[in-house]
């Protein structure tokens, strides 16, 4: 089973395969509180994240701006009073890939 | 008719009432490219806005950050890569309110 915390990114970037159910299952073990979602028969990685006012929830969403720009990689980031919500997936094979699993995890620790 | 754009907005802080079919129409009518939707019973104002990369869609995501800090009235803001969706609404009376008209108003001018 592959540990998402020590999955090389550099090397997931170039493998653009989808993830198998196997692999997906396994993984989202890994992810607290991350929700596996279909939506438009995409699969993707879905949390809300909670926060205080809105000024903290956008400062998050900033962070999360930070972190998709360094791996040229963009999740879809719902901000609202109080409330991020993160979805990760990959436009180009429509579902999910090694990289969302490592940047679902990166997000937990912003 | 009421112009938006002459709408005192400290005035229309105090108002909380939501405004009537006749207004939404009326006002509606000044808003190019918003639409009216209705979510889970809650008639909201949306309008996408389109972006060349994922850091000008961020950018402008704040700049409608900064237009609801300063209003203490705060969208539903979609951040995505070359986009951003906002939804103006009043949580308070599930509905559309003299603000919400205002301020998509200027969300148009960030």
């Amino acid at each position: 089973m592959v540990k998402i915390s020590e999955v090389n990114c550099e090397a997931c970037k170039e493998d653009a395969k989808k993830l198998s159910e196997q692999d997906i299952s396994d993984q989202l073990n890994q992810l607290p509180e991350w929700s596996l979602v279909e939506e438009e028969d995409i699969k993707k990685l879905k949390k809300a994240f909670k926060f205080k006012n809105f000024v903290d929830a956008l400062e998050f969403t900033n962070k999360v701006g930070a972190l998709a720009e360094e791996h040229n990689h963009h999740p879809d980031i719902l901000t609202e009073w109080g409330k991020v919500t993160v979805s990760w997936w990959s436009h180009k094979i429509k579902g999910l890939h090694q990289l969302d699993f490592v940047l679902a995890l990166k997000t937990n620790s912003l």
